[in-house]
């Protein structure tokens, strides 16, 4: 029997081409005489629909998109996900489903048992869990068709209190299929391929593994679509960060041998990759082409820059200098150097004139305070202004240059420096940004140097310097990391040996500063617990605060 | 045996306040010589605890504060909720559970079965749904307890597939217990009560419900707790708004009849205190007294300002006009005439020489382009740095003053006059808010008449009316709700009555601007579905758009 695996970039809600898209590889699957063509969870709505799933309208066309992908499948059989109705009178409205297509139309519907509800998943909060199993007989073969979460639960201290599998496996499947739709974190492919092999090895049969590709806002799913052999090897992984499609033979698997993996990217390559994507797919997918980001000087803005840069082309993004009073000789022209290495467009817009009328018309209603945050923010402002100008002016998406360490302490400005359709580096902490910095120069200079080694500063008042008032970030950084990714608290992190009175700082700055990630753009996803979605924080709370 | 019942206002994660405001009332009610009192869902932590939950920490810090309120529970009895540990080495980590202490320690812990995860409630996301059940014996009777949504699957096609009181009920008890959290919608009071009726009918049992009051950010918790005796009738009625205790002998609920309700309050009214109450418990939980906000002239910052003065006292809120080239003289004069009615500070800080400056600073590089969306949003930002220059000079907190009808629609300024650390009108749609309005004048003329007839307008270009480009606000609300809150496609809004053409671009509209909605701050929820976090959807996304 030959199995197709189909990898494929989809478009939340846009039902015309993600059905082309699963009809174009079922008629390319045909051709080479493919028995069967897997296709991902959800396939046909795009992963995740969030609440549209809560409007019957959205639901109904997912169903009619199945039925039209059915009638291309004569002489073939498919398996897709989509959400169906629960025909029950009890439980959720929804199943999360994958149909099996044969002969024409919807041969079956297999449901999802085990429906994450952590982090960025919201599962439970639309569909009803499915209780009942059985394979499906194709071909002289039984399948154990399972939907991602379902093959999850062999943890120790299992989420869940039943396992699918150990259902499916009493009716004697001959090998396992999964259709998933688990995104990228710089963790997550070799936890998906040790959970993948639990299971393989567990149950002693073949496995057939289909994950998304591409970025849904936030969310980056990474690919790496694979099969594996029952001994819980893998016989061959499909393209990560891009779409593929490949043919396997049921037969050979069992007698195909561990393969050596042709590429093996190192954190901050695969974190590269995964912001590329990410930024590439926003702007595709809402239908833009141009990016605007204002270059501080520092580093975040370059790293921005060159990733936008690969994303989109350097000739679609334009960088905006906006140099103050405060602002250091070298700022300008490290970030000149930049454009100029990248090729890309700039133009130079000092603040002065702006800032000083804001002073001038708030002078009277502030009297003689000193200079304090107020003045600091008005800088940021007043360039969140001038960006958001020339965006809406030109039609350009502002990138906003945020690091997830001072979105973390709150060191960013509501309306100013936080502004921006998308945070491209918001889940990176300041240390992967200078990861990330060595990486894109890892063939020749292109972020400058002088970027990368200059102390970090907002430069927002004379001579100031981020280590005035932060400890190093490589403190700092793991610090937040045991905080936000781990959820240790304070009495766990100080035991690790870090001081008491840092640590319980650190700690309030991350919680008082909640209001401000609230109005966030979203932030490219790739830690384990990045800001957004996937972390549900009280506002106004008192925990550690 | 008595039985008191203390609706309390608790603060997340404010492990001393809330322990200490219990341990009180346990006093309070033993000199009552009360048996039983019993407090809320999650009162311990406050509700909703949100991603707290995943911190071991704050899970030990609720138990320990359990073992203290337990140390004051000699010759009296309570039930607190509380989270706590699954010690089963499968399923989610936490129970939400309800506490049962007496003679100095925690007796027993009933777990909550049904768990609701829709809306604004995650609850699966933490915890492991209880499956087994018992009646709790006490003086003699029977309780049993049950925790908020363990009541509410008696509606037709039920949400889950068992019913905690139905597997209760075989061992007869004497009475049910329910401690809840029941946030505020201007339809809930109706169907909870509606709810609880079912329950003492089918079941026919004197039914003990005590509530949440208070505001947790942008959910408000409105109390009503009460008394139903085993016909569904109301024997009593906790406060509404308010924090209360009252004490019940368990003896006289059957022989007392249908209570006539002293205070049934209309829709109007019950938001408008609902979004008082919100406002006040923001700032004073958040330790804040002031408020800036932004008065053009129009209903939305009038009525804000209106609900803010009765929230923080007059002299709380700092109102600032902001008028431009563009503004109408009334404006000037209407907005002084309202901070004239009620007292209230004011500055007039013409935005003019800024957004010349920012014309200027922007003329080379917006070249010769006609004036647009860009330079109505400048005006908007312009006032929106000058708001925050002031609000971070002062420690005011800014108050967005944006409606749920533009916010639908996407008609305001990221940035601009979406800025704001609470919305408080954002969950109101504009014809609400007329009636919000004109409930404030309801004993005189505070809100001047002028501002609630005159049409409504953006003022960022010459003459221009909302009217110009959206359809009255009549219509233009229908559709939202119908879209909105009853999750309707275009097509069954159309089947209505409504224009096609029109009812296609409002929809696509409301989804187009869900990145803008994104980053808007916390909304107090009045409705059934509120923007915010019981509103989850894509940004990328093609549906309807």
């Amino acid at each position: 029997m030959k199995i197709a695996l189909a990898q494929i970039n989809y478009h939340i809600g846009n039902f015309t081409s993600n059905r082309d898209k699963i009809i174009s590889h079922i008629e390319k699957a045909k051709k080479a005489n493919v028995d069967l063509v897997v296709f991902s969870e959800l396939a046909i709505s795009g992963y995740p629909p969030r609440d549209f799933l809560e409007f019957n309208d959205f639901v109904k066309q997912c169903n009619k998109s199945a039925e039209e992908i059915a009638n291309n499948c004569n002489g073939i059989a498919a398996i897709v996900g989509l959400p169906t109705f629960n025909p029950n009178e009890k439980g959720k409205p929804l199943y999360n489903s994958a149909a099996f297509l044969k002969d024409g139309k919807i041969e079956s519907l297999t449901h999802k048992t085990l429906l994450p509800n952590y982090d960025i998943f919201d599962e439970y909060r639309y569909f009803e869990p499915n209780n009942t199993f059985e394979v499906i007989a194709f071909n002289g073969k039984k399948i154990a068709l399972t939907i991602c979460e379902d093959l999850w639960n062999v943890q120790d201290n299992p989420l869940y209190t039943i396992n699918p599998m150990d259902e499916l496996v009493e009716q004697k499947p001959d090998l396992i299929i999964n259709i998933a739709a688990s995104p990228y974190n710089y963790h997550q492919t070799k936890i998906r391929k040790e959970v993948l092999k639990r299971n393989a090895e567990k149950y002693r049969l073949p496995l057939f593994y289909v994950n998304h590709i591409g970025a849904q806002t936030e969310l980056l799913f990474d690919g790496g679509s694979l099969v594996m052999n029952p001994k819980g090897e893998i016989v061959e992984e499909l393209k990560y960060f891009e779409e593929d499609f490949q043919i396997f033979d049921l037969e050979e698997i069992e007698n195909t041998t561990d393969k050596t993996l042709t590429e093996d990217l190192s954190e901050t390559a695969s974190i590269y990759k995964a912001l590329v994507m990410g930024v590439r797919n926003y702007f595709e997918k809402l239908g833009f082409k141009k990016a605007i980001l204002g270059l501080s000087g520092g580093i975040d803005s370059a790293v921005t820059a060159a990733i936008a840069a690969e994303a989109l082309g350097s000739e679609n993004v334009y960088n905006v200098l906006l140099p103050s009073r405060f602002s250091s000789g070298h700022s300008v022209d490290d970030s000149l150097e930049l454009v100029k290495n990248y090729g890309m467009p700039h133009d130079i817009i000092e603040i002065e004139d702006a800032f000083n009328t804001f002073e001038n018309t708030l002078k009277p209603y502030f009297k003689d305070l000193p200079f304090n945050v107020a003045e600091e923010n008005l800088q940021a402002r007043t360039r969140g202004v001038i960006l958001m100008a020339l965006s809406n002016k030109f039609g350009y998406i502002l990138l906003n240059t945020s690091n997830k360490s001072e979105a973390a302490v709150g060191y960013g400005t509501l309306y100013g420096d936080m502004n921006g359709g998308l945070s491209v580096i918001g889940d990176a902490y300041k240390t992967q940004v200078f990861e990330l910095a060595r990486y894109i120069n890892r063939n020749g200079e292109m972020i400058p140097e002088n970027i990368i080694t200059k102390p970090p500063s907002a430069e927002l008042r004379p001579d100031q310097k981020d280590s005035d008032s932060l400890p190093d970030y490589d403190i700092l950084d793991v610090i937040l990391f045991q905080y936000i990714e781990e959820r240790k608290g304070p009495k766990e992190i100080i035991a690790m040996g870090y001081n008491e009175k840092l640590v319980n700082r650190i700690l309030k700055l991350v919680n008082t500063n909640e209001y401000k990630r609230y109005q966030t753009p979203p932030i490219l996803r790739i830690s384990t617990k990045a800001f957004g979605m996937g972390r549900r924080m009280p506002i106004v709370a008192k925990y550690l605060s």
